[in-house]
C-alpha cells in the first residue's frame, strides 16, 4: 500500500486506528477453543467486526511463535484471509527484527514477500545495513523503533549521545530518527513512538515532520488519544494509533466480536472528531 | 545447560566452536532437494559430522522463517533431533528478539520452553523490561547484543553517551554492558561481541570479565580467531566463536558433511592450541 492510499483510507474511514492482533490463546473466548484453529477463528471474527473502523491490523508475532507450528499456521491463515482486503486495510508484522544484511534479507522475505505484509517493525541497534534490506522490497514499509512505550525506554533511548569528536547528537532516539531518516523516505519508513511519552512527540515531529508514526501505548499502557493527536498529528494525519487489548478483548463471551466492534467504533468516533479538528 | 556444564564441554571437546545453522535452502547441496525436508536433512548430517568438535549450534531464525510453515517445521525437527544430545551441546536461537514485557514473555515461551533452546539472542534497545522476562526461565540464558560485527555497528553502538546530568557513560555498547549486567548474572547472561572489532574485546572484558561472549564474524566477515582468543578469553575460556558459512558450506557436493567435519575439526585443532596456551 502506498502512502497516498493509506492517507485515502484514513480520510474515508475517518479513523487512524491500528488493531493489534495480540491474539493470546489463553485469553480468547472459551467457546472458540473447539474450533480447528481457535486463534485464526478469533482473528477472522475480530477482522469482520472491526474492518469498517480500522485502517491497520498488526499481528504481534510473539503470540503466534509461542505456539510453534500451530501459531505460525494461524498467522498465515490470518494473512490469507486479509489477502482480498488489501486495499481496505494496511498490515503490520510486529516482529521487531534486525540482523546483519544477509539475515535481514531473509526476514524481509519472510514478512514482506512470503506473508505479504505491507510493513514490518524493525529494531535500530544494529544500524543501517540491518535495516536497508527491508527497504529494497518495492511498495513495502519498515517501521523503525524510535521511542518505545515501556519503562525500559528510559534505559538507553533517552541517553544523551555525542559523536566521537564531541559534537552533541541529542537523545539516542532523536539521533536514531535523524540518522535513519536518510536511509529511506516518507514513502517507505515509519517510526514507533510510544503514547506514554506523548509530549516527546513534539521533539519527534521537529525531526521527522512528514513521516507516519505508529503509536502504541494508548489505553492499557496509559497513553491518551487526545494528547497523541495534539502532539503527533500532521497535515496528512501521519499517525496510526495502536490498540490491542482494549479492542480485541473488549468482551470475553460469545459476543466478543460485537464488543470489539463497539470498542473500535467508539475509538473511530473519537478519531473522527480529532481529524475534523485538524481539517482532515 | 549450566555454566559449569558448558565449561566442562569446552574442556572435554577442546573447542569453543559454535556452528551457525544458517541453512539457506538456496545454498544447500542439490541432491538434498529431493528429501521430504531438505533443510532438516542438511542440518542432521551437519550435526552428525560436526558434533565431536562443536560446543554450540546456533540456528539463525531468519533462514527458517523465510520459508514459512515449512521452515518452522525444519527448525522444530532440528531441535527434536538435538533433544537427546542436550548434554553434548549448547543450543542458541539466534532470533534477536526484544519487545515489551508481556510480548517478550511469549518469545521466551517460544524458544526457551516450546523449542527448548538453551538460550536466545536478544536486542537491548527497549531496555530492562524487554529483557527480564527471558531471565525468568530457569537454567536458560539470554545472549544480549552489545557490539555487533557489521558495518552498522558504527551507527549507534559506538556513540558516546552521557546521563541526563552530564555524567559520561562511555560508548553506547559499554553502557549497555554495564547497565544490563545488573539485570542477570554470569549464569544466565552472555553478550554478542563481533570479532571484526577484536581490539574492542579488551574494553568489553574490563566491564564484564566473567561473562561468556558469543563472537560472530570470524572467517567470512574477516575476524581472526587468534585475536579474538587473545583479547576475549578468560580463565574459563569464556568465549563461543561462531562460524557459519565456513563450516556448513565448506563443501557443496554429496560429500558436504565430510567437508564440514574437516572444517570443524581444523577449527577445533586451532582452538585446542589456544586453550592450551591459556592453561585450559
Amino acid at each position: 500500500m502506498t502512502r497516498q492510499e493509506l492517507i485515502h483510507l484514513i480520510r474515508t474511514k475517518r479513523s487512524f486506528l491500528c488493531v493489534g492482533l495480540d491474539s493470546d490463546i489463553t485469553k480468547i473466548p472459551q467457546h472458540l477453543l473447539d474450533c480447528e484453529d481457535p486463534v485464526f477463528e478469533f482473528n477472522r471474527q475480530i477482522i469482520d467486526a472491526t474492518l469498517p473502523y480500522t485502517v491497520a491490523y498488526k499481528p504481534n508475532l510473539a503470540f503466534y511463535e509461542s505456539r510453534g507450528l500451530k501459531g505460525w499456521q494461524s498467522l498465515e491463515r490470518t494473512m490469507d484471509y486479509l489477502a482480498d482486503k488489501r486495499t481496505e486495510v494496511f498490515t503490520i508484522a510486529d516482529a521487531k527484527r534486525g540482523d546483519i544484511g544477509n539475515t535481514s534479507e531473509q526476514y524481509a522475505k519472510a514478512f514482506l514477500e512470503g506473508m505479504n505484509f505491507d510493513s514490518v517493525t524493525v529494531a535500530p541497534y544494529m544500524g543501517e545495513d540491518s535495516v536497508s534490506p527491508f527497504l529494497k522490497v518495492q511498495n513495502k514499509w519498515i517501521i523503525l523503533l524510535a521511542l518505545t512505550s515501556n519503562k525500559g525506554a528510559f534505559d538507553f533511548q533517552l541517553n544523551q549521545v555525542t559523536a566521537a569528536d564531541g559534537t552533541p547528537l541529542g537523545l539516542l532516539f532523536e539521533h536514531v530518527l535523524r540518522t535513519s531518516a536518510k536511509w529511506g523516505n516518507t514513502d517507505n519508513m515509519m517510526y514507533v513512538v510510544g503514547a506514554t511519552q506523548a509530549e516527546k512527540l513534539t521533539e519527534v515531529r521537529a525531526i521527522v515532520p512528514d513521516h507516519f508514526l505508529l503509536i502504541p501505548g494508548v489505553g492499557a499502557q496509559g497513553g491518551s488519544l487526545q494528547e497523541v493527536a495534539r502532539y503527533g498529528m500532521n497535515q496528512d494525519c501521519g499517525i496510526l494509533v495502536n490498540s490491542s487489548r482494549n479492542i480485541i478483548f473488549a468482551g470475553s463471551g460469545t459476543d466478543f466480536a460485537q464488543a470489539a466492534k463497539q470498542a473500535a467504533k467508539e475509538t473511530r468516533d473519537e478519531m473522527d472528531i480529532l481529524l475534523k479538528a485538524r481539517g482532515i
